[in-house]
């Protein structure tokens, strides 16, 4: 029987990974953490007719909330998403991913230490390889994130290696990039979305439209961490994990005024990027996962088109459409 | 003119570069922030005939202190040593590091980012690449530290690195190994020094003596970070700095007992690591540094032997030998 934690859990990712979890019969309970700032309790309300979920309104620094939680309930798995998952505000308000990226990470690690607790499962990026051209795998080098959140999540990351050295604490680190879903609290699909419905004929997008990203599904992104987690045996475990091809910008702003019947003109700022610490293309590496077994089942059109139609049927509560 | 802050001042490293700092007269003010844990006031009075330097004690995470320096002298340029130097004992408590050796270095940069400070000199070192036998180049990865004192600098320069990019700080990152000399307060030079006073027959030796690393001498170190930081021109600069050679623990206490003038028989207490944390064996690549013209006066063994010479010479004082 397990006692698992999950930071984070009534976020976008989090609470998709509570449903999936609580699929397994020997979960014994799910604690869920989360402050509320981006997540939601109409995320996990699906979830509050199984008395072993719990979700815990709080802060994950506040050491003496997770002290009490790790002796009530006996952790042995924490699965820690909790994190500023906006990459752009933080360029005015850095602290933002220095509390909520960075320092959440430091005080599960340390209730873990305290608590003796030997199994992690941390959400981390793809922006801590920054503004790369080449193609990256996971021991891609040198490490030079351009966003404060790559930062936050390579600074978490520094400290999850030296804990699970020194401690014996069993870590997977997953390194992904966009990842979309009907849930989904911003990105550029929201954004699109919020956009042409605040003006009527124009659909103004941020740089030139070529930026080039892999989009994942967050229903793939659940399923490759779980699959890994449990099948996977290092000590210290680290994978990419992404779509298999690439999507541009461009691309997107059409399936968007396709799904939604829209008629927009689509005006471009110009510019390579979208914002400050936006990376404007990227290939992303991942031959490790594939190799372990796992793959996408949807690809980065197919992902961005369920996306906007799951935006759209949930138009009435969440965006007002 | 220029107005420069150092934190750390007072340490090990940190005083000798204070030392070469005020031969510069181009420099109007030199602030010394330290909170004298491991540094202390004796490193530097031999500055204290020089108005153009201050020493401040105090903590760097005091925010309050950092804004009225920084409001008081407008500093153009700062030299961020100021840490836990000391890798073996944050084993037991891990939080040294976190408040010491990475918590210092983003307030550091916030308070850069606040009072619109655009150049930083960064104190990192060869423990951000971890456990690694490979010969180790700037760009190498994955980088997994194994102490907390290598995640400490790790996540600094992560932050480092998105706090260059986003507000155009120019950032001068060296990685360093063991570096040695006469003010030094712990290492393995200053250990057996010790035990041959405590034990007048034996020297015990943590590990087999066969780790094997390189060893520079704080004069030579001092030369290549005042070098490189006013030649190179880059953004974003890193280099590893280190000597050409290696020496291992073995040869290390022999030349403790010659200069010593001691008799100690050696007993080693077996494994390949003197700590957990320590690094067994590494090869550090320093072409790049070789490049640009700087290379250290002292070899290994030449820098092992000055500072022994160095630690005997203030025995009176230091070690109470």
């Amino acid at each position: 029987m397990k006692n698992i934690l999950i930071t984070g859990g009534a976020g976008f990712i989090g609470s998709h990974l509570c449903t999936e979890i609580l699929k397994d019969s020997k979960v014994k309970c799910l604690v869920a953490v989360d402050n509320l700032l981006l997540g939601t309790q109409q995320n996990v309300e699906h979830l509050s007719a199984d008395n072993r979920f719990k979700l815990v309104v709080g802060d994950i620094n506040d050491m003496n909330l997770l002290n009490d939680l790790f002796v009530s309930f006996q952790f042995d798995t924490v699965f820690h998403l909790a994190a500023n998952s906006d990459i752009s505000i933080s360029h005015k308000s850095p602290s933002i991913d220095f509390d909520n990226t960075f320092k959440t990470s430091w005080s599960v690690l340390e209730a873990m230490r305290i608590h003796n607790c030997k199994k992690i499962i941390f959400a981390s990026t793809s922006a801590i390889y920054g503004d790369v051209t080449e193609e990256i795998h996971e021991d891609f080098g040198p490490l030079q994130p351009i966003s404060h959140y790559g930062a936050g999540k390579l600074a978490s990351e520094a400290f999850f290696s030296s804990y699970s050295y020194n401690y014996g604490i069993q870590t997977y680190i997953f390194r992904f990039p966009n990842v979309v879903g009907g849930s989904s609290t911003h990105g550029v699909i929201y954004d699109f979305l919020r956009k042409i419905r605040e003006n009527p004929e124009k659909l103004i997008v941020l740089g030139n439209g070529q930026q080039e990203k892999t989009y994942l599904h967050v229903s793939d992104l659940v399923q490759a961490i779980l699959y890994l987690s449990s099948t996977e045996n290092e000590r210290y475990n680290v994978f990419n994990v992404g779509g298999t091809d690439t999507i541009n910008v461009a691309r997107i702003a059409e399936i968007v005024l396709e799904e939604a019947g829209a008629k927009h003109t689509i005006e471009y700022t110009g510019g390579d990027r979208g914002w400050i610490g936006d990376v404007p293309k990227f290939r992303y590496k991942i031959d490790k996962v594939l190799s372990k077994g796992w793959k996408p089942l949807l690809n980065s059109e197919m992902a961005v088109r369920k996306t906007v139609q799951e935006l759209l049927t949930a138009k009435m509560t969440k965006l007002d459409y």
